[in-house]
Formats: structure tokens, C-alpha cells, sequence
């Protein structure tokens, strides 16, 4: 295949990509197969001479779509979401085109500068502290990883290696091995497997914090814990905490939890790889307020942020932690500004969809309601006459207040007041241009 | 931007692209910037509302590229190469719109199962030992990982976890702290740097063979080190041999390790990450012999196989080794068939390569050079009359023989002759339809 192949075929994938998406509520979200459907449709060893490429594609309907679970259907409720827009797909055409594998500066200079800056704008956008920002002198700064796991495994071996450091330098005689032995990790009980297995990677043992009622680790569980671990000779060094848990979206008390890591010389990182996204609206800021005591902080624009797979956001508020804890020299990578870890130019598809969005068009994605809807739908509810309630306004918001307020109000009334209100709600969003 | 638009610019990108990589020649390979060049070409902060499409594919010229390393360049001899085809490309553009996250069969079953298909007919192509063939009821079988140096990383983890089981089998008062503070992971001095620091992330002590004259590992030397760390208590659990070093190409002698680590129990991990397309080719094939001892194997295809990054291909003998050394069940994952680790559809750039190539187009590639273009060589150098060879046949290739013959031979004339052939070679490859 030549450019001018490539021309046809590409013009012709653009459309059928625009179709797909397009159509996609038409498909069943989920595929109706069985285990190993794809093998005997078919051949078991690759064609000696080229296929043609019309086959492939139609191969592409006959084979491939009928086990697709289409994660871009508007039916999709599975997991979290994978985000997508069409301006990270075009950026990812030319990410492809480029194909740099950006493992140091030399290796690919716009790709690591670009990375640096786009999570520059990525962190002011969710107003994180100054030192989590690179700008041009900071001792922090960000870098995209594949997924939160990655984050939480990469954050849990630089903690790990700072610890033993720590350790060593008053305590000269002790090995590492031994070191190690008494190393413990903390996470919620509601975290993520990942951080299990990042503790099991790491050859650390990993104690689960038991949550309150709302699924949320405070600070005086925390801290019984870890005065119980001391006493019995062992070494607390990190603590994930989770903002948005994956079952519940729970949100761990990190204004309380920082400051006891902060004085025990324990690593704080909080992985917020769904919620996060959501910080980039001053109204959900808040919830990650304590951000300054973390010594990393991630969360995934590839889940809620229009930016494709993948694209997990990392920071840490000293560089030199994770640089230390990586570093290997080979002569045939040495150059001057040497980074670790090989990556695709993934922070093109940041650039396209932060420009063509604009953080206006992303805050109203984070929000998608409007309080032009909340208004419509009081509006609603008046002219039914079937239920009375009057509105206020909260931080700009229109809010539509549900007060309990007769002596003769039970149960039973209230479900059908909110099957009432449901029902307009349902009405409204299916009308075209709502 | 809606499906119609992005028709729109879709079609504009493949123009960017065809055009980008039709004149790669005339772009420098090496930028001409310093760093942190780009901070200052673009706001120090993301734009509030959309910017205008054709202003940032305008930037794209204006700031990214100038700080490009060309990879593509056929001028970038640096690093190892990383692969492009225009099918790959078109491939990704689908994987892009379909967006899917492969963390388990239920998650997409066409993209795990694509991805074990693909997996064995590479595997076939390089004609691997049955048992690292998945087919329908095996017990290996392949995936696709991000790097050569996660793939040593998993497998050297794995093997950590089965000798920490085997030695508690027969010695249940031992902590696993005690017996990890005794593992050592063995490698040659010339291999890749990833191989250290995955020990470093494992926790393993790790130990280099010293080489050969041909920076080669053999048996000896290796087995000399066994027994002095068997003597001191230690527990070898993992060696990583290379096919093709980084530095020179260097082959370990598998043939002679890995009888010895069959013998040990020690884990044979085989990284080939360059070199190993070239086994696609039955005359290249030989330097894989004692691939059959292996417990884990593993190359890029994004290095030399025409399929773009990332696409390393891992094979294990057992797959529960893996899955045994990773298994964390939460409930929001359970479901039948689960595999784990997030990936993208990356087998689909394998399907569309594979039959838009056919095994010769690829075999071809890997030899670039043909039995017409070395005779026609020989024909050029009898015909100049300046020096005087003959040929001969080695397993249906057509060799050039250049023996030193005569007495009066000496250095001088070797580097004379020398001179004339590359000059040869060089006027035939210009010209063109050679």
C-alpha cells in the first residue's frame, strides 16, 4: 500500500469510523456470543500472500463487530466509562503518523515538552497546588501514564525506595531485605485491586483501612492503625487514598488523612482516576481539597475527560523521587535531559481536545444538566398541579428544593411524587433540543 | 464537532499524514531546538472557550513538528526502529473508534480473542513449540504487552511468585521475606537495562554473566556462578537470555542455558525485542533453537514487523503461571473468562498487517536485499574488472564468496576492494526500480 493508497483506504476508514459512531445506539451494547467464537471464522495461520483489503474490511462486520462490546453506546453502564471524542481521534491519526517512541528528550523533544505542558494546563484547570506544577523551574511536575494502576504501582515503588533510604541512612547496619520485611502500605478496604497487587509487586505487605459508613477512611481509624503497627516493629511508608472508590464513589477524608502521613514521613497518593475528572468544575473542587499535603496525586482523562485510552494523568510533587528510584544508565540512552518510561505521543490528543473544547465545553460536559433544564423542569411540575414545591439558588445553581412538609405526608406520597418527577424529567430529555 | 465535520477533518489528517511520511526524506532527522523550546510558543494555560480546528492543525506545523525527531526519517539510524505501515495506521484508526478496554473476555470478546488468534499465527509463523501455542486447549499460548522490558517485568514476577511457593512447599516455617532476601535473577552484562531495574521493582537480587569474545552468554560460565550462589544459600529463580543485544546483536547460547535452567527449575525468559522478527524467515530461524526450553519468550513487532508501537508479543508456556502471580477478584470484575491488564485493540494493526502483507511480503521485508540484486552485483564487479570473485549457494541464497587469495595480499587491497564493492552496491541501490 502506497501514499496514494493510504489516501483512498484512509478517507474510507474516516467514513466508516463516522458511521460507526454515529449509529452505535442501533448496535446491542453487548455481544451475543459464546467463548471462542472468533477462531473458526477464521483461517488458523496468516496468509502466505497479501489478502485483499476490501475482504479485511468486510471481515471487519463478519468477524469482529458481532463480539464487540461497544463501550460507546449510550447503554453502556459497565465498569466506568472509556471517553472518546473526535478531536483526540484525530490527534491520535497524527500521533500514529509520527510514531516517536518519546523514552528522553532527544528521543522525540515536542512529545516530552508537549506532555509537560499539556499536564501544566491539565493541573491549573483543576487549580492543583503550585508545586504540582513544572512551569519552568518547579521541582514537580506531571507525566501521563497508561492506566491509575500504573500510577499507584510507579508512586508505591518510589515511596518504597525513599523509605528504605530513610531507614539505612540512621540505621547503617540494617539490609534491605530486612527493610523490606517491615514495610506497610495502607489503602481503604473499598480501593481498587490495583493497589493489592502494586503491594504485591513491590514485595511490601498492605493493610485495608476499614471505612466508615459512607465507604470513606478517616483519620482516627487511620491513625489507631498505625499506632498499633509501630509499636509492633514495623514500618508504615504509603498510604492510597481514594477520591471516588470504584463501588460507590466514595471519597476518603484526605483534609485529615494528609496531615498525619505528612508527620509520619508516609507517602501520600490519591487516585482519583474516575472522579477526578470532575475537580476541573470549581462546585466539585472541594472534594479534593487536602490535595496539598499529597506527594502524588492521579486520576484518568480517558475515563471522563473526552481524551481516548490511554491517558492517566500522574504528579508528583518532587521529580527527583521517582527519577531516583528508576534511574539506570546505559551509554546508548545517556544524553542530557534523560527521562525513563517509552510513550506515545499521547499528549496530542490532551492538546486537541483541550483547544477544541475549550475548559468551558469541558466543565458543561462534567455537568451536561444546565440550570435552563432545572427551570424547565419546575416549570413542569407547576403546570401539572399534581405536586407543589418552589426552587432556590445554590452557588449559581438553580436547585429545586424537596421539602417534607405536611403532617399527612407518608411514604406512599413521596414515591409518587417521585415517580411524577422522574416521568416530566423523561419527557423533557426526550424532546429534540432539550 | 459532530460525525460530519470529523468526515471533514478525517479526511484532511489522512492528507497530513499521507504527505507527512511521502517527504519524510526532506525533513532534517534531528530537530534544530533547545530545551524547552515549546513552552514559549504556546499560553500557559489551556483557552477558556474552543479555539478555531484550523489554528492548532496551523500550530502543528509551527510548534510540534520543528521538534520532532523524525523516526520515520530513512536518515534516523539511532535507538532501534520503531515500525509503521500504512495498514497499521488504518488499523489503529478502527481500534481508535471502537475504544474498548480489554481487561477481561466479557469486556470485549473480539479483542481478547483476536489478540490469542494473532498471537498464534505469529507464533506459528515463527514456527514457536507447540506448547506455546494456545490453539483450543492449550496451556500457553500469547498476548500483547507494551514493551519488551514489561514483559520481562511480568514474567520475572511470575517467576518470583512460583519460587516462593516451591521453597515454602518444602519449607513452610520460611517467610516469604526470607526466602525473597535469597532470589537471584541472572542476565548477561550486555542486556538491556529493563532487566536491572525489574529486579530493582522485584525486589531480586540480580547477578550478570560475563560474556564471550561475541558478547555471548554460554553455559559455563553461567554454571560456575550457580554453583557458588547454591554454595552460599542463595535461590536462582530467573534467567533473562537475549537474542539480539542492544548494543551489538549478541546471541546467548540458549541451546547450552537452557538445559541447565530446565535442570534448576529456574525460569528461562527469552528477550528478542529486536532481532526476533527476523525468525520469521526459515534461514534466520535457527538462531532461535532452544526456544523449546524456554518458560517465557517474548519480541517487538513494533521494532521490525511493519506493525506500529505498541505491539510486544509475549508467550508463556503455562499461562497459569501468570495468572496464578496476578489473580485479584473484586466483584465488579468477576465474571467468566477474566483475564487481567487494560488494553487496547491492538490485535487488530497485527490482522490488518499480516494480510495486507502475507507472510512472504513480510519475509521480504525482513530480507529487504534479493538473490537478483546480489547477482546483479557480481555481474557489475566482473564486468569492472577491478577485482575478481565467484559465488556460490547457502540454502538457496546467492553469495557473493570473497576469499583472500594470493600472496600479495595485504591490507591495503582488502580496504581497496572494499572500497569498489560498497561503491558498486551503492550505484545499484540508487537506481531506480533496482
Amino acid at each position: 500500500m502506497d501514499a496514494e493508497e493510504f489516501r483512498r483506504r484512509g478517507m474510507e476508514m474516516v467514513d466508516y469510523v463516522a458511521n460507526y459512531l454515529e449509529n452505535i445506539e442501533q448496535r446491542p451494547v453487548y455481544p451475543d456470543v459464546e467463548p471462542g467464537y472468533l477462531r473458526s471464522l477464521i483461517p488458523t495461520e496468516a496468509p502466505l500472500e497479501p489478502d485483499n483489503y476490501d475482504d479485511i474490511i468486510k471481515d471487519v462486520d463478519r468477524v469482529i463487530m458481532p463480539g464487540v462490546t461497544h463501550w460507546h453506546s449510550p447503554y453502556f453502564f459497565a465498569y466506568f466509562p472509556a471517553a472518546t471524542s473526535y478531536p483526540a481521534l484525530l490527534a491520535d491519526m497524527l500521533c500514529g503518523a509520527i510514531g516517536c517512541i518519546g523514552f528522553s528528550w532527544a528521543a522525540s523533544p515536542a512529545c516530552t515538552e508537549l506532555e509537560t505542558v499539556m499536564l501544566d494546563w491539565l493541573g491549573k484547570m483543576l487549580n492543583l497546588p503550585e508545586h504540582f506544577i513544572a512551569g519552568t523551574h518547579g521541582h514537580g511536575g506531571g507525566v501521563i501514564q497508561s492506566t491509575a494502576s500504573e500510577a499507584t504501582l510507579v508512586t508505591l515503588l518510589a515511596a518504597r525506595c525513599k523509605a528504605v533510604r530513610r531507614v539505612q541512612a540512621s540505621n547503617p547496619e540494617k539490609s534491605e531485605a530486612e527493610i523490606l520485611s517491615k514495610l506497610v502500605a495502607y489503602t481503604s478496604e473499598q480501593a481498587h485491586c490495583s493497589v493489592e497487587r502494586a503491594s504485591l509487586i513491590g514485595g511490601a505487605m498492605i493493610k485495608k483501612v476499614p471505612t466508615d459508613n459512607n465507604y470513606a477512611v478517616g483519620g482516627d481509624m487511620f491513625k489507631k492503625m498505625l499506632e498499633e503497627d509501630k509499636a509492633a516493629g514495623l514500618i508504615p511508608f504509603y498510604f492510597c487514598a481514594t477520591l471516588g472508590t470504584t463501588a460507590s464513589c466514595a471519597f476518603d477524608r484526605i483534609t485529615e488523612l494528609g496531615p498525619i502521613c505528612n508527620k509520619e514521613n508516609i507517602w501520600m497518593h490519591i487516585d482519583a482516576a474516575y472522579a477526578g475528572s470532575a475537580f476541573i468544575c470549581p462546585e466539585f473542587r472541594p472534594l479534593l481539597n487536602g490535595i496539598e499535603f499529597a506527594d502524588s496525586f492521579n486520576f484518568n482523562p480517558h475515563k471522563w475527560l473526552l481524551i481516548n485510552f490511554d491517558c492517566s494523568t500522574m504528579w508528583v510533587k518532587k521529580r527527583e523521587d521517582l527519577i531516583g528510584a528508576f534511574k539506570m544508565e546505559p551509554l546508548y540512552l545517556k544524553h542530557e535531559n534523560q527521562e525513563s518510561g517509552k510513550k506515545r505521543f499521547r499528549s496530542l490528543k490532551m492538546w486537541f481536545v483541550f483547544r477544541m473544547y475549550g475548559i468551558q465545553g469541558l466543565q458543561a460536559y462534567i455537568r451536561k444538566g444546565s440550570n435552563r433544564l432545572n427551570e424547565l423542569l419546575l416549570k413542569r411540575i407547576t403546570k401539572s398541579r399534581e405536586i407543589h414545591l418552589v426552587p432556590c439558588q445554590l452557588s449559581g445553581r438553580f436547585v429545586l428544593r424537596f421539602a417534607i412538609c405536611a403532617r399527612t405526608t407518608d411514604s406512599r406520597h413521596i414515591q409518587q411524587a417521585w415517580r411524577h418527577i422522574t416521568q416530566l424529567t423523561f419527557e423533557i430529555l426526550q424532546e429534540p433540543n432539550h
